[in-house]
């Protein structure tokens, strides 16, 4: 157990709730309502997750996990597997929930900037039609990364066409889709058009914790309310799930959320710039910086600072990951990135 | 979609959050917070929780099937079954994850009120060392039950002496364990200790989604963290589940807030006794009202009232389920007994 | 560990294989073959099992469990469930390989008799369109029972005719179809006909060891390979299991041993008619004879002959199963009747 | 369906039964047995693995598949996972049966010669502790690799050590595990003693199909025998399984089928050795031959023998895999070396 003092870098999840979305919390304990997401709070969220994305079906759950579980269940049969990157939280950072759960092979693909390409996706594709190997049948990326990477809408138009041409499905993790939106200037429906499922991220931009799953065809979101309640992802007073992406969608508040942390992320990247031993590991394009320094560097600053080492690496270098939330300050981005060159040597 | 107007008696998750459990979501958004439980608000709760049951792992998960499957997969291997009534939430409401998530079998057996006993347990007890059968190794029960009853505190010790005479486990659902203790006038410790592993519900008793997964015994917690995550029940902004445990655990609200709808309980069975043709289903030992009516009547009930019909019967009889929740004022209840008697011809 | 001396009666797979059968996996031992089913013989048994019943697609599989499953896993999803008798094989027997494999929930039904029928399924066909209950899609039924009883092929359009209606597909376990067909004296096809998939024993009716499962619609057969290969059913030298197969439907062997089986049941049960005490528990139907006697009556059979109590009653009595084979003789048989008479006082 | 004609080097699965092996069959086939392993000749087949390897129990299976899965079952808990070779069959060839039947993840190790090392696996543990991590708890190895290779016993060793420091169990895949034995000049249990579970391969050395789970330390046996009939292992005419077993082990025919197949694929090396063009892509150290040739030159083979093109290379190069068995003829063996001269140009 750690107390954290301060503004953490550790995690967009380190952050609070936005008073928004608090407030919406407040509204909907008003008198009592049908639960499992029969009240009209969840019929409009649901509706504006629908309307924003061009969805046909759109599930509220409580983790990212569960939003990449639930959304792999609709896509892929039990000896069918899912092209993934090593890096990807699907494959590292969910516990195997996807090959426990589920029973899913993960077909995975090295991506040095965690991003899938047709290439690496085709070197992939082997054993179509052989009863002895899994075959592939869904990709999933993600949109922000691992790395805090984005596609540009032409690299997702390419997975798209090139999934078109090999029978695959797109499953697109968008824990930080929002983050990805503010960076490519876009709408989330030019994003959802090039995936057949896509999980929204509330929990990482300012809700006390929600994500959605949302499905682009009509067939595919056969059965989807079971799956959410065997997968234990149906919250019994949903109202409170609901009034939260209510919240982040009135006003755009997803969205100028996103922007401020990804400004700030940028802001960081900027000051840090030309710091003897500091490189940035990976183009800034969301609300994350990764920057590769000297290990003892890294643990001074972590002195101060909370933030995690993403990577150790040789000579006496690691990558380090600063993360920036929706409620991070220029204050707190500006004295952080003094301290990185404080304590530079 | 359904709108509510005034009270339901159709779920105690019908009710929405407790103010003091808002104000501690709320005075849990101070600053930043180590994510997944590292911080001092989840520390305080799963010591709370542990203090007063004696348990000696506490997890909390977002749902009662969650905390129902958690709890499971910490006592049974593949080919264990979990011997449970056929009217169980486990078996009947939960779309088979516990088949589906953990592969477990449900051993059920019939049991009109809701209770299992060492009797009906025994008879499912066959095929013991015979590797065509799945091996009975868990005893579910819930305390309250399904049918609103509850095992007297000497009821559970001769359950726990049969299961420890055959080699059996006992996990107890306590999606409603408040209720019981106030209804049995009893702590949490005293029905824990009969368990070896227990769930202990806040949702239904004024949370806004919270359920814990209590382990009386070292060895059986081993791993538990693993599976939770793995079973997609891990918050990443776990202080906001801890805070309405803490909630709850203060001050005894979770035993004021049952013994309220408990009270109400009493009362709408005291003041609709005797009404023609309405008669209780099972004893009120809690905060659910089961009561045997006429079909004709229950239709005319529901034109005004929100509650489910929970059977339907022959010669035109049903029974209803009526439930209150912390909530549930004295007029309320009153006004729905007037309403069974008015509605009674 | 137990030697059998003499003929058993404990079950059909005590006996041995057929000299057919024998004979033809040693004529498959010519030169090397295409493994995992590309070789001509495995050709030809797949061809002749689709002949003999319409199906469109047969797979081999080592057990009858194994088929079972196989069969569901072609006709559920993880949240649609299995009606089938309470006493089943599938529900009983396979030690949760239904659950545990699959993930499947059975939803199981009182069959005094073995049977189900339109009016037992109806009444576990509650929930339907509710997220919280497992969906019934498939009602699973057993050709010949447990029991030793048969479905006449008027029952058999009816459940066909009930399910349809209801949206339930129909997975006939034919473990003992040949005796079935043998009894009902019918062809396999009148009776696949009534089912969308079904498996063919080919074990307990003198083959070494081989199953299949036959599937009647084209769109239901599809991935059976991949899970064929997952569920670990794939032979490497299957033509030595095609080679039994096409020894038994060589000739019609495959009914010549069942209604040989057949007859030596009915042989026993007629002779044993009228012993004081002894009466048959179930019509005999097929090559078993479930009689009830007094448990000292068995106990002392028990000295010479093996078979087995197949349940205790009350009163001291139970209900033994004799189960005659391909190879059970005339002398066997008149033994063991006079055995049962000669111990019967 | 392809017919083969002459001697294939395709698989050792294309040969069919040693005469020994089916003498056995015939034999077994005297009178009754009980059933699922309860006879005699399977009690023999037991204590003769045992007694060849040390384990404290065997358990027979139909299919190396379902060994691995068998083993895996009894080492690792849904959280935990198995390190293995990205070339290994269970990850490969398998077509995700560990992680379906299991839910098992398995941590691949680029692995160029098929062979797994202290260091490979060491870059492998990462995230021990963290609940978002599957565990490393298993390490799996083939003996015989993929690619033909051995580890040496001194490897073995060296692994095992490495294994017990970390908290490690050592899962190894015996499929060809007679040719292993044939190539080091040592016994079984020299072998098996660096295993904590490992199984034992027939079908590729002679038998018509049976596999051995081989447990060395009796905690890690518990519950095998219902593993094995829930994932659908359990032969109910169990004897005709064992009797192969036997057959093997009498007079060493394992070791001499597995010497001969060996000396034959030695014999291939040799004679192909200076053939322009032609290059051993790995060390021949059991019955198989990997060779690197073009693409052309194994085209023109192809039509007159029956072998796979094992991967496809650059600059129009390819790798071929020719495998022997125990009854590969010098006939055979020369005229394919004859033939691979004759096409290389």
């Amino acid at each position: 157990m750690t107390r954290i003092t301060g503004k953490s870098f550790g995690s967009d999840n380190h952050a609070g709730v936005h008073p928004a979305v608090l407030a919406a919390i407040l509204a909907a304990n008003a008198g009592d309502a049908e639960a499992y997401g029969a009240d009209e709070i969840s019929a409009a969220a649901t509706a504006g997750l629908c309307e924003r994305t061009g969805a046909v079906s759109a599930s509220l759950v409580f983790t990212g996990t569960a939003a990449n579980v639930l959304g792999l269940s609709l896509l892929a049969r039990s000896y069918e597997g899912a092209v993934c990157a090593e890096s990807s939280h699907l494959n590292v950072d969910e516990c195997g929930a996807a090959e426990s759960v589920l029973g899913c092979k993960l077909l995975t693909v090295p991506a040095p900037d965690g991003k899938l390409t047709p290439s690496s996706i085709e070197r992939r594709l082997s054993g179509i039609g052989d009863e002895h190997r899994v075959q592939p049948r869904v990709v999933q990326i993600a949109q922000v990364t691992e790395t805090g990477t984005c596609y540009s809408l032409a690299e997702l138009r390419e997975l798209q066409q090139f999934c078109r041409q090999h029978d695959l499905l797109v499953l697109l993790d968008g824990a930080r889709i929002s983050n990805a939106a503010a960076h490519l200037n876009c709408s989330l429906a030019e994003m959802a058009a090039y995936a057949d499922v896509l999980t929204f991220g509330g929990t990482k931009n300012g809700a006390l914790g929600v994500e959605a799953v949302l499905v682009m065809r009509p067939d595919l979101a056969d059965g989807v309310q079971y799956y959410r309640k065997q997968q234990m992802q149906l919250a019994s007073k949903m109202r409170f799930l609901s009034a939260q992406v209510n919240a982040l969608l009135s006003d755009d508040l997803w969205l100028a959320n996103a922007r401020h942390a990804n400004a700030m992320a940028a802001r960081l990247a900027t000051a840090i710039s030309g710091t003897p031993g500091v490189e940035l590991a990976y183009p800034v394009q969301s609300n994350g910086v990764f920057a590769s320094l000297g290990q003892d560097h890294a643990r001074r600053l972590q002195e101060d600072w909370n933030f995690h080492v993403w990577a150790e690496g040789s000579d006496a270098r690691c990558v380090v990951r600063w993360m920036t939330a929706f409620d991070t300050s220029e204050q707190d981005t500006d004295a952080l990135a003094a301290a990185v060159k404080a304590t530079a040597v």
